[in-house]
This record gives C-alpha cells, structure tokens and sequence, in this order.
C-alpha cells in the first residue's frame, strides 16, 4: 500500500506537476491511511458521505471534497459543523440542495465550497448541459455562505471500461462536455478554478487533459480483482499498483479430495464486481460464496487441511473494506498497526 | 416481522407437532428477535458464527447450534466458555475438529454437544457418506467432554430452487442419505435423536418428511426478494411470509426526466442474490447501484424529487442486515424499538 502510494505522487510529480491529487476516501474509510496520502502529496480527501466527512474532519483533515449531494436540511447543517474545523467542499445538481446548503452555511456563520456537477457520461447524479451548470453556478454565486469553486466531472462508468482505448475515448468526451461547460461559466463572468473527477482506471487521461484541475483516484490504494482484470496502458510510465488488501479466511472443512471450504463469504467480501482472486495461492479456485462460507475447488496435487489460512483479494475493495471493524497493516511478517474503519452512516 | 413469527408457529404446531423449531439468528443477529421467536415455540437458536453464539449466549439464549464447522483451539475455547452459559451444540465433519472440541470441553469443564454433518445436496461442508458419519459419530461418542447427538443434513442449495417440485426432489434424496446415515449409526448401538436442517425455501417437506426432528428457517422473519422469486406451493394451509425488511433511502438527485438517484448503494445492501425490489413503489424501477448511490428508472407520470424517501426489499436479507449495526422497528407509523445488530465477527 505504501507503494501505491508514493507510485502515484512521483507519477504526478513528473508529468502533471500542476495537478491536485484528492484520494477518495470510500475506498479505505480510515483517517491513518489519508494521512498517509496527505503525507506523500495529496492535498486532502474525497469523501461520498456526511459521516465520512465528519470523521475525516474530527482526524485533523482540513480540506475535504464530499463527492456527492445531499437531500436534507440536517445533512447540510453537519456539513456546515464540519467546515468550521476546516475547508468542505460539497457538489449540487439542482437548486433545492443549493438553498439547504446557503441557510445551514449562514447559520453557522462558515463557508461551504461549491461544485456543480455535470454529468460527463456516468448516467448518475449531476446536470446535463452547460446551460444548466451555469444556471446553478450564478444561483450558488449569489448565496450567501457559499462560495462557487468549480465543476465536479467525474465518469465512474469509464474506470472499468477494458481497453485503454475504450477508457480513453470515454474521458476524452467527458473533457469536452466540462470544458464546454466551463467555458459558458467562465464567458458570464464567474470564476471556475477547479475541474475535479478521475479515477484509478481513467487518471492518467484526466491528468493529461488540460481541463481536469484535480484528481479523486480511491483504489490505487488497494487494487481489487476487478481493476486488475482492466488491460493496462502500453506506456512503460503508467504506475503498476499492486493489490496490497486481502481478506484471511481459515478453511474450515476439506470434506472431500479437490475441494475445500473456507470461513470468509458473503458478509466478509462483496462480490458485486465478481469473485475474490486467489493470486498468493497457485492450484485454488474459488467456486462460489454463502453468508459465511466459500467453496474452493482444488486443482490436482493441492492440498487443503481444516485450519489452513489463505489471502483473497476482493473483486471490490470500496464495499469490502466497509463490512470490516478494522484494517490490519502488517509487512508480511508482523501486524504493524490496527486501524479503525469509520464503516458505519 | 411478528406476523411472521407467529405464522410460522402455528403452521407447526397444527402440521409438524413434533418437530422442534429452531430459527437461524445470521439472519438477523439480533437477540431481540432471537427472543421474540422463543416467545413464539422455538427452542433456542442457530448461529452461523462463534461471534453469534457469544452474542446469543451473553444475551441469555440457553440453547445453541452453531451449524458450522470450528478449526481453531482458540474457537473451540470460545465455544467451551459459551457452553458454561447454556446448551452449545457444534457441527463437525472430520476428525481434527473432534479434537479441539474434546480438548476444550475438558479444560473448561463443560460438555459440548456435537452433530457430525453430513452433505444432504449442498456440496459445501460434510462428510459424504453414511460409513464416514459413522466413523465420526463414533469418535464423538469415545471424546470426553462431547456429547453425540445426530446429524446436521441441510440443503443450502435447494431453498432457492424456483420450482416447488424441484425442491421437494432435493429435499427427497437429502432424507434418503440422511436416513441411511441414521440407521447405519442405529445399528452400531449408538443413539442419533437429532436431524437437523431446512430453511425457508424447503421447511414444508422436511416437516412432513418423518427424518427431520428440528427445522433451521431463518429468513422467514423478514423475507426478501429472492425468495419471493421462488414459486409458491399448492396447498392453501402454507404459511405466505411478508416481506418485513427494509433499507430506508433518500432521493439525493432527480437530474433528468425518468432517472432518479437514492443514496443507498453497495454499502447498504447486498446485491448477491439480484437487486432490491420496490414493491410499495409503482412506477420506480431499481437501475443498478455504486458504493453509496443506486439509479432508478421512473416510468412515464412518476417523479420523484431530492429528498423523497423510498423502501428497498433487499435482495437477500443476512448479509444485508450484517451492513447495518441497528435494525430499527416501527409500525408503519412509529419507531417502536432500535435493535442492535451482532454484525462483527
């Protein structure tokens, strides 16, 4: 994990000297581990909910991006909690969420920084035109406790897109339709610093763009089963980021010659982006998982006992990490520290 | 939830009187509930983890069947120290497991009650023939500080078959084997009163299949969606359960016509067993979910707007509620109680 880490800021450091990297948060849920981040370069985190926010905030983190909206007066008024201990950014796409944000900011007598996000191909949240991120960023403009800073452009579809080329052409329209957009905004007079998206599948296209400002990149960090079935860029400069989290499971039952059953399923790993990997473990595949169960066919000449302990390596990190109480960081050798995920809403 | 509960009991009670009832707790991990299905006739309860049994035990639940395997010293010890509170019985399939439990009953001075497993159709854990249950039964029976006591035969596998005459033939051939284990330990002079198995999906031929002595239903408290995919049996007198759970959402964003999005995502439900359903929702179909967000598509005349809320049937209920660290109970009207959720290991 370490690795990931610094890959990724001297990565930066060469070929996008001027481009911010906002790690996201979600992927890891854990104060220690962004510290790390913010250590080897990154100016702050990218976190998906309010609660995330707020225990970032509490560590000592003083430049926090909520990468997503909010829909109520009370999640507002904890965002505005969090923007006195440090800077909270938070995106909109429509005018209700602008209002709740300006009264919970005036309330506390804070600033809560403002992005408008456009839609650049993900389907989700965020506006569809430039008219309409213009419309929103003049209303964000004029309300009082907010400060507009820029577009939120971020194609979560494009990350696990295959081909280089396909994840190319995807974030190559995403910059068009945000440079569109921050052009209209710019030409009515408003200020738009920051474009901010990208992810581990698509930042190097992002980084390379001249639109994009900042980058939100999450699962470097960790690799999961589903990044590492993307087929990598040809360019010898392009980091390799290794899988660095697994779940240890202990087989429980070898009740039969080939096959074997192991104590980590449903409730210990998502499989939503597909079966853990079993790279540590040559002769093992994984066949399948109930609550707390995983069923391992093995191949002829290996061998499992009851009491034998494997690493898998989710197919999605993000949801994984966040059944967990807590990350063990070790060397292979010895458990270095324990650090507490902040899993819960 | 109640309805359930209760509906459950009286099917019993009237159809399968001398059939114990003995519901599976990694359902839900609550000892509030686990209570509840006491009130109603049940005689205790399953784990699926020695965490569960420490929860049960601690909670004051006097009778537990941990219908799992152990392959540690340090789990049987648990398990030992557990049994100081009440009845625990373990499940067992090889020789290894016999040990640890036999070493740990002793050191603590209590006796664990033991049921070899035997694999009924589920291909998971479970020695695979009537001579193996045999040999370990036996082992059981020659280990101080174990008590033998029968067989666990559940078939996973068939719950979920759609068709009711494709689950009556699994449930068919699982009470063949596991009557051909029964006689076979018979005939060897040693006493086997439990068979044990069963779950929502099957729990009516079991019943009636004069094999079975205790059912395991779990998901019968809450339902979920894909049991409701399962086609229903002929007969009027079987219990219909209600789907009883649900994950409480927010619209955060209504950015297009026909496209809404909710804030919970692959961190709030689990998608394993296929998407959520909508059921008190006409018109709003469910469109595919991220870590914290999940789309949906709104057919023609239905909106919805940022800050509406809605209720997802999850998908599959155990490792959904295993995300959550409370369960909140209401009436459709009121917050009647707020229960904790055992969701650690």
């Amino acid at each position: 994990m370490d690795a990931n880490i610094a890959k990724l800021s001297s990565y930066l450091a060469v070929h996008a000297p001027g481009i911010r990297l906002r790690p996201h948060a979600k992927t890891h849920k854990s104060p220690d581990i962004a510290r790390r981040q913010i250590d080897a370069g990154a100016i702050g985190v990218c976190c998906q909910t309010v609660g995330e926010v707020e225990v970032m905030a509490a560590a000592g983190i003083t430049d926090i991006l909520l990468s997503n909206q909010i829909a109520s007066s009370g999640k507002a008024r904890r965002l505005a909690a969090a923007a006195a201990r440090g800077r909270v950014t938070v995106c909109v796409d429509n005018p209700a969420q602008v209002k709740l944000l300006s009264e919970a900011a005036q309330a506390r007598g804070v600033i809560l920084h403002v992005l408008v996000e456009l839609d650049v191909g993900g389907g989700r949240c965020g506006v569809s035109s430039s008219e309409d991120a213009l419309s929103l960023a003049a209303m964000v403009t004029g309300s009082p406790g907010l400060s507009f800073d820029g577009l939120q452009a971020y194609h979560g579809r494009a990350q696990h897109m295959r081909s280089p080329a396909d994840r190319k052409a995807a974030i190559a329209s995403a910059c068009g339709l945000a440079e569109a957009a921050v052009q209209m905004i710019k030409q009515a007079g408003l200020p738009c610093h920051s474009v901010t998206g990208a992810g581990t599948g698509s930042f190097v296209v992002e980084a390379a763009s001249g639109i994009y400002t900042e980058l939100q990149c999450g699962s470097y960090v960790f690799m999961d089963a589903d990044y590492a079935r993307n087929e990598r860029e040809e360019s010898s400069d392009i980091p390799v980021f290794a899988q660095s989290l697994t779940v240890l499971t202990t087989v429980i039952s070898a009740p039969a010659p080939g096959r074997a059953v192991c104590d980590a399923g449903l409730k210990a790993m998502s499989l939503d982006s597909g079966p853990p990997s079993l790279a540590r473990h040559a002769g093992v595949d994984f066949a399948g998982s109930s609550d707390e169960h995983s069923k391992l066919n093995l191949h002829p000449g290996t061998a499992l006992s009851a009491g034998d302990r494997l690493h898998l390596i989710p197919g999605h990190c993000d949801p994984t990490v966040a059944m967990h109480d807590w990350i063990l960081a070790h060397d292979g050798r010895v458990v270095a520290d324990v650090w507490p995920v902040a899993r819960g809403w």
